[in-house]
């Protein structure tokens, strides 16, 4: 099902305002990496709600199959995606400028009522919401799922290698 | 300007959930005594989105002056009132039953970004949503302002007379 | 893809203690309504770890496509699955008895390292994290998106006869 | 009933000290945009009460109709000027240098007392202050309610520019 | 200086509303184990403020030594006592039924600006107002300093006795 | 070096209060599970401080090998006795009455300055200060450790025992 | 009683560590300011417990009247002073480093248990410390009162000052 | 039974990242001070979860006698350590980049469920750890335990020294 032509996104990238888009870049590069398709948009619940409902009402018309949407403070963006569209809406809470060190962005988008979920990142953790993203559009995909797999055994020899240097050092040290 | 006959609702006192009546009904009362007109809905950011729009587009053309709305959790529905409407809006915080604390309803309606902003009263004080409503009305009605300082005046004397009476209990268990 | 019929299960709904599983009922509850399969069984990350080990290096083997895990506390259940399975995990948070009002459960859930997502849900919230699944799997099922969409019109429909009645017998009050 | 000749002052905006000037320099700048006739003062509850007392006892007198009041830490001066006048009270919690991360200001001037309302606005957010003052004055002002739909549309237009912007960036990125 | 006669009161109890009595009765408890002449009334800062002004301008010149002032939510009475009076004035934060859990009190007490202290104690904990303000007036009171002496042996026997006993049962368990 | 008769405590459990009795009892149970021989005092580092000196002075000196304090509130009990004592001193929050939701307890024995650590277990988690004790009694006592491991072995046992009757139950609904 | 002479200190100002100086030199300045005698030194509870024995058993004895501590983190100073001296103890609390932004601290001072007070102030206000230990002095000291009286007034006339400046720059603008 | 040569490890200081390293270089610091032998390695839950179980299944087999693990955000490492091993393990929550001023760190490490201690100290305090891990091994080596006396007379005497000089001082100035 998922064609890695960019000319149809399945995923797309919203955020509440421009000056989120340092944060939300690393959502798309992790997209990029999986060759996702996906698109990229500044949709901000409080100061254009109409375009938040035209956006969230047409996403899956237009084979968009998740949303990524990213917002601080009073961060109402991912909750009113998740009201309007039937699908998957990952929220990424951003740690904006006079936020109170981000509690009021993950509340915002984590604490909604029963019946209406967004799939939570942690604060500014927009890379992750690219990773489960992908992960859900590999849910039918073994392809893709087969990638994910080797993405984390990349991050695992990372690690390793990290590891083994770190140990190394130490017993030269200390022989 | 303010019409008392209770015909056309210049208040409109929306929750998200019926689970938030009895806070919201103390708005209610506070407006039945300032003798403000109101209407009350329920009207669910997340459950009814459409009604949420349609609601806020449509309240100034309806003769509504000022609205309250109250939410719990990832309390959303203030917010998108005043992405919508030109109104002054009023938000009441709800401690709904999975809220942690109410830090939630509180940091999603209070923390509004630049441009938009919600009048927020404390944490279930849909009282003082009625009264602040009533106090927005009294800025073009004289006669309302000295309601409101007459039901000021009272407060202080219920106040006055507990004092009173507390003190005078001392006096007679210390002589 | 959905094999709607109870044999293999494609859903896997886990939590580290029989203590939560009056809250992740829900969850299945959700399941059952849309007719997804599913398991479910009881996985401690730090009681069984071993099993815990197998459970996620075998279950996208098992067919499973979404992985439920809800625990309170110091909770690892969801990350520790995350981050050995490369399946979509839902993590649900769960107010236990000796949490701090829940901030625990929710800050080891949703602050996962980046690389390794998890899709937090609010505290409490198993019913979002049946419908989050279902919203998943609905990715690459036409039919079972129609059948989210179908249910958030019931969520609405709801609201919006109790938002009538309730203004209803305002009216009546008020005349 | 809104002169918006300079001459006379119609919204007060007071803050608990002059390091504050830099905040609330942004509710004057929204005042001026609407052309909403203010005056600005340093009343500092602490410091200052007498002149708390009778600024908040005599504003309604002067003409003033809504009071924007700014202040840090235990912030008393939005209160009780609350308590003592009955005119709207808007109230701008400030992040000062020895505050707890805004909360101590935020919690002195939301959780106020039933019957005695304080209009509260996020952290810093001294221009949603002077937004919502224009906003309460609007109540009775069809010209200026007009004024704030513009400054809404005008809103909505940047943040369409800037998303479009971003979109075609992508899209000749993607091409 | 200390004369032990009711007749004329050297601390001052109030409290921001009747229902703070019961918690700060154990301020009452305290002064009158320690002899020290009091009074009690109800000082609301939100709701009586000419008589919070009136009291804190007069109350040195009553003969009051130190003001003990309890308040819940977003508590001013202490602090504005403070602001008012150069007797010390100490504050009890009480945790009243809509506040978050004491944090608003807590905050609203401590955190005032240089200039104007409160000695804050904790939340609830007027039975430490009450020793704190017979500790003040012991600064010039030799034979007072020694009672207070006397009552924190009696604490630390109290304590003894328990843990005595404590160990004792303990003993006869393991033998 | 382990001796299991009772006649020489290796452990010692302090508490601040006879109230947090009920907590520290699961230490105890803990401890006499795993037969290691303790006292068990009530020590106020607030009320008692001359015994809290001359307990953690003469601990060690009594064979005692590990210390357990746990405390409420301010609780300086477990840093004061890690500021006079060698030994490893183990720190139990407690949630007392008037706590803060358990964060003072947290915070104040967590907290500690660099140089004087203290080892602390979750709030309330005075069966975990049981296990950690026997945990490090058992760095120099290997058929002690191998007890702790059959001690896990059990807690794996229960929950995989409940897991598989949870398992099989769901089973049965669905067939 | 006050003897304004340096010989003979009367409050003593002691702090956890050297780092905390900076901080605690404003409550210096302030008994400078009002001619009260102190002495100053570093106390740690946690790096030298005898002498904090030795400190609080001794103080009053060699005629201090008020102490004023200042720590952070697990700040076991200020109550650990309460709980071996009679005396009144002010308790600084400072933003240390590690501190997890003065929360620690805060609590850790505030939280002390019944019978044991200890008059805190705001995070970082040494010099409030300084000013409530001259108020606690002045409370058999008229002459003392009524130097409180005078700085309370200065500090009212820079206000004045200020306010004055401030809007007679606006008028000009406005003009 | 310690073996103070460097060849045989028997502390092990993991950490979850190489970012870590530099705050976990303090418990090495302690650890080469003390002259235990210890070993020092990357162990990512997240990210090697396969290192992890063997790491945490074979330490006690290669003489491992305590674990230090350090880790930030969703902290699950020391938990998932001590789910696995008989040892001891302490936990050092770090401040990590996107760490929520360190909560989620602390409370991941600190709220372990009953059954599966870890022994957790100050955030970033590796250096405690150090220390607590010595006290550990001093469990049954007496001349470790007099070597962690000196540390804590040495601690003791550099307090004392600052504050003579720091007394000192300000008695030439006061003279």
């Amino acid at each position: 099902m998922v064609d890695n032509a960019k000319a149809n996104p399945i995923v797309s990238v919203v955020m509440g305002s421009d000056s989120d888009l340092s944060v939300m870049q690393e959502a798309i590069q992790m997209l990029s990496y999986f060759d996702i398709p996906y698109e990229i948009d500044i949709v901000s619940a409080h100061r254009t709600p109409d375009k938040l409902f035209q956006f969230a009402k047409n996403a899956d018309k237009r084979g968009i199959r998740v949303i990524i949407a990213g917002a601080g403070g009073a961060a109402h963006l991912p909750g009113m995606i998740a009201a309007i569209s039937a699908l998957p809406v990952i929220g990424v809470p951003i740690r904006s400028s006079n936020s109170i060190d981000g509690w009021d962005s993950i509340l915002s988008i984590l604490q909604m009522p029963n019946g209406v979920p967004v799939a939570t990142v942690a604060l500014n953790a927009a890379k992750n919401a690219g990773i489960l993203a992908t992960q859900i559009i590999a849910v039918s995909d073994i392809n893709l799922l087969n990638k994910v797999k080797e993405y984390k055994e990349n991050l695992r020899d990372e690690v390793l290698i990290k590891g083994s240097s770190l140990s190394n050092d130490q017993n030269k040290h200390n022989s």
